[in-house]
Order: structure tokens, then C-alpha cells, then sequence
């Protein structure tokens, strides 16, 4: 049984994993809410110094500015969840669930997911795994990084013209109750839909201590289950969140997603060759 | 074979993965090169907003600040290397190598790794990895964040008066041409040791579009091969480097190492009867 093992390592080692990135570039144009500072860099050195060429910047911005998490601290009943230095590493990790609902969003810009987005997703890939990453793919991306496209308003002041898809309380209710999820994301500005005023998503993901995601990017890299999600928040002492370099890992072999970045391709014939060689390896 | 292949990602999909981080908390005391501002965070709100408890920050950080990487045009020969939204995502992760230098480091602040140190690593664990994150584990992390012991020096502005081990540039020129590696770092303040006024593992590295790691916390809590280290540098435009959350993979049945987060524990005897279940329920 040993050897299965040691062979099972093998496979793992040898063809590695694909990765994906999940963030937009930070800069200026970064979406955060509306009144927030944006975010800026500094230039504090870009030339010659001495013998070598040194670039070195500053940077200033919102927390919650691009591709970012929601610390449970952020939007609370009260005081009291992690902020990011309290957040343990493992709970920003988990197998990757992806609930597609471009066409009803397309239709309906208040579109908020539902139980029965998630239970579709269940019937084609089975129980949401222990501790997920999951995410809302509204096809928003077309629309980033362009305020009034991203928030549906001709007046980015007025937050009650906003209109973008997101979570219904109902559903994240059903998953905190009935699924262990670690993080729950949105590809929109919020886990709240546009036209909140209360923010019960929010509150509810903050009472669990579950990590909130925002403005993810490139969720059509991923397939709908099987990828593995990293929610890489910096640990900002005090923070109430923060912006992330969000990336997926993917099995090298997976043929359901368009990543060209693989770390390495192999033919399938070299593969099933390997496989036999490492097998009279290891046996 | 191929039921062989399924039963290796059963094991792994079951077992899981533990995670160790290895990021310091980014607070106003995060370690920076000394001319550098240090970080700031603005608390926007931290209170009742309506019906919710909000917290709000803004943040201000030199890019080289706490636990963070150096994009390859940080230090350079010229302009041209790659600025942090130019580096691939995969290039952001690989297998962790840990070079124990903590004796030698102790008896000598001026110490730097060497090819014999490499040697002696590949003695023990084979060959470093294609796409490996090399890391110096000098035991810096006693200091941290105390300026004057991790610079030890009695006078933080005069650079001249620096003590900190890293990197020789005799080992990082065998490691580029002999190995192939994706980021080089160290646990103490520069991937060039104290005394340098000439920084050429920062150009060599440079060259070759290496990413740099620098104030690596933790290290201890990884073996010195078998680790998966992520460096999940912020996608800034332009920029030169950022704070990173990093942090590293370990299958979850090792037993070389430290860490107490592990996302679940198994007993061995459940482990074996397990690995019979699925080995049954697989052929």
C-alpha cells in the first residue's frame, strides 16, 4: 500500500499543476467603491543609481481597491471578526466553485444568485467540497474598468442608481447553513447586490467568519469544480481587507479550461509512457 | 493504468494539503530598507455606519516593505526586466528549498551562502527541482522587526554600517547556470548581504528575470525540501515589487515539519483504512 502511495506522490510531482491568474492589474483605474481614494503609485526612483538601474515606488490605496478580499471585520453586526492578521492561512484556500450565471445577468443587472443557481451547480459536479472557494461569474469582466459600465449608473456618486449582480441572502444563508465554505466571491464590485441598503450578505458571510472576494478576474479560465482557489490576502495588522494576487491551481491535464500558462505541456503518449516507466520505478 | 492515475488524485483530493505561512504581519514596524518611508495605515472608518459596524483603511507602503518580493527590474543592469504585471503567474510558485545556514550565520553576520551549501542541500535531497523557490534560512527571524539588530548596525541611516547574511554571487551564478529556478530569497533584509555597495546577486537574478524574496518569516516551519512555497506578489502596474502573503504547501502526512495549522488531522490507523477503502472503491 506504501508503494500506491509513493506512486501517487510521483504523479502528483512529475506533471505538477497549471496555474491561473484570478487578478486585475492595481493601478489607478482599479475599481473600489466609489468613495474611496483611488489607488496611486508613486514614483520614488526609476533611473540610474550608481553602477545599476533601481526602480522603487510608493504606494497608496483604499484596502478594498481591484481584485481584493472582505476581512469578516469589514461590514459586522459589531466589532469583534477577524480582522486580516487574525485570519489563519488555511481558511484562504479552498477547492474552487465557480456558479455561472452569465445569461441571467445579462438579462437582469439586479440578478442575485439563488439556492437554485447552487443546486444546479451541485447536480453536474456534485456536494460543494469541505472548505470552497466560492465564486459568482457574471461575466462582469467585460465591463471592468469602466465605473459607470461596472456599476450600471450615470451618477457614480448616487449609490442607489447602482445596479450589478451578486449574492441573495437566501442562498449564502443555505450554504452557510448546510456546506463548510471558506471564502465567497463575487466578479462584481460586491457580495451585495447593487441596489442593497442593508448589506445582509455582508453580515451574514462576517458572522461565519467567512472571507468575502471582489472584483475577481478571468473566472472563464476556470472550470466550474476541480480547480483549487488562493486567496493570497496580505496580513495587514488591523486590515479590514485588503487587495490580493488571487490565482487557481489546475491538474496539468485538465482539458476543461483555455489557461495557456501551463508550466509545462506533455503529449499524452509521453504521459502514458512516463506513467509506465514511473510505475516499474516505483514498484 | 489509468485507474492508477484516479486512485493517485483520490489520495490527494482526500488527504489535502497543509498550508504554513510565511508572511510577517505588514504593520508600522515591517522591516524596509531604512531610506524608505515606512508603512501607514489610515483608519477611513471604524464604527456604526447606519445599521452595520464598518472598518475602512487606507494604506501607504514603499513596495519593499515586510515580508515582500523584487521584481526583476527592482535592481537591474538597465531598464527592460520585468516589472510585477509582467511576470507570469507560474513563475510565482515552485518547489521550496531551504538552505539551513543558521550556524554559520551566528558565528558571522557578513556570512553568504555558497555553492558547497548548495551541494550539501543536493546531498541530502537530490537535485534542486525544475522551477524551484531557493530560500537562505540565516535564523534572522530572532531580530525581526528590530531596525538596528536586523541591520546590526548602531546607525540605521549609514548603509556602510550593515551586518546581515544572504546570498554570494559565486552560488546564485552556479544555481543560473546549472539549475533551473523561478525566485531566490532570503530571511533577512536583502538578497545581498549586508556589506555590498555593488548588489550583483540583485543584477545577476535580475538578468535572468529571477524574482527576489526578501524578510521571509517562518522558515522554520518547513522542511528543507518537499514544500510547494507560493509568492502571490500584488499585480501593481509598473511596479518593482510588493508585499506578498506568502506561503507554502505540504502534503498533509508529513512528519518533517512544524506547523500546527493543518486543515485536518487523521490518525494513521484511519489514514490506512482509508487508503483500502478508496484503493477498493477505485479498482
Amino acid at each position: 500500500m506504501e508503494r500506491l502511495v509513493v506512486f501517487g506522490l510521483c504523479i502528483q510531482g512529475y506533471f505538477g499543476l497549471k496555474m491561473v491568474d484570478l487578478s486585475y492589474e492595481l493601478d489607478s483605474d482599479a475599481i473600489t467603491w466609489p468613495f474611496n481614494p483611488r489607488f496611486n503609485m508613486s514614483i520614488m526612483h526609476r533611473g540610474m543609481w550608481g553602477h545599476a538601474w533601481l526602480e522603487n515606488n510608493r504606494i497608496d490605496l483604499a484596502e478594498h481597491t481591484g481584485t481584493h478580499a472582505d476581512a469578516p471585520n469589514h461590514v459586522a453586526a459589531g466589532e469583534g471578526p477577524w480582522k486580516n492578521h487574525q485570519i489563519p492561512i488555511e481558511r484562504l484556500a479552498g477547492p474552487g466553485v465557480i456558479i455561472d450565471v452569465k445569461a441571467k445577468a445579462e438579462a437582469n443587472s439586479d440578478y442575485r444568485v439563488t439556492k437554485d443557481d447552487i443546486m444546479a451547480w451541485e447536480t453536474r459536479n456534485g456536494r460543494i467540497p469541505y472548505g470552497a472557494v466560492v465564486l459568482m461569474n457574471s461575466g462582469w469582466q467585460k465591463y471592468y474598468p469602466n465605473y459607470n459600465a461596472v456599476f450600471k449608473t450615470n451618477n457614480i456618486s448616487d449609490s442607489t442608481s447602482y445596479h450589478f449582480p451578486s449574492w441573495h441572502e437566501d442562498a449564502i444563508d443555505w450554504l452557510i447553513s448546510s456546506r463548510v465554505v471558506y471564502c465567497v466571491g463575487v466578479d462584481t464590485p460586491s457580495t451585495d447586490y447593487g441596489q442593497t441598503d442593508t448589506f445582509p450578505v455582508h453580515l451574514l458571510l462576517s458572522k461565519e467568519n467567512i472571507i468575502g472576494i471582489e472584483s475577481a478576474a478571468y473566472l472563464e479560465r476556470l472550470p466550474e469544480s476541480g480547480s483549487t482557489i488562493f486567496v493570497s490576502l496580505l496580513k495587514i495588522r488591523d486590515g479590514s481587507g485588503g487587495p490580493i494576487r488571487m490565482f487557481a491551481t489546475l491538474p496539468e491535464d485538465d482539458e476543461n479550461e483555455s489557461n495557456m500558462a501551463a508550466i509545462s505541456v506533455v503529449s499524452p503518449t509521453l504521459k502514458l509512457a512516463s506513467f509506465l516507466l514511473l510505475g516499474i520505478l516505483c514498484f
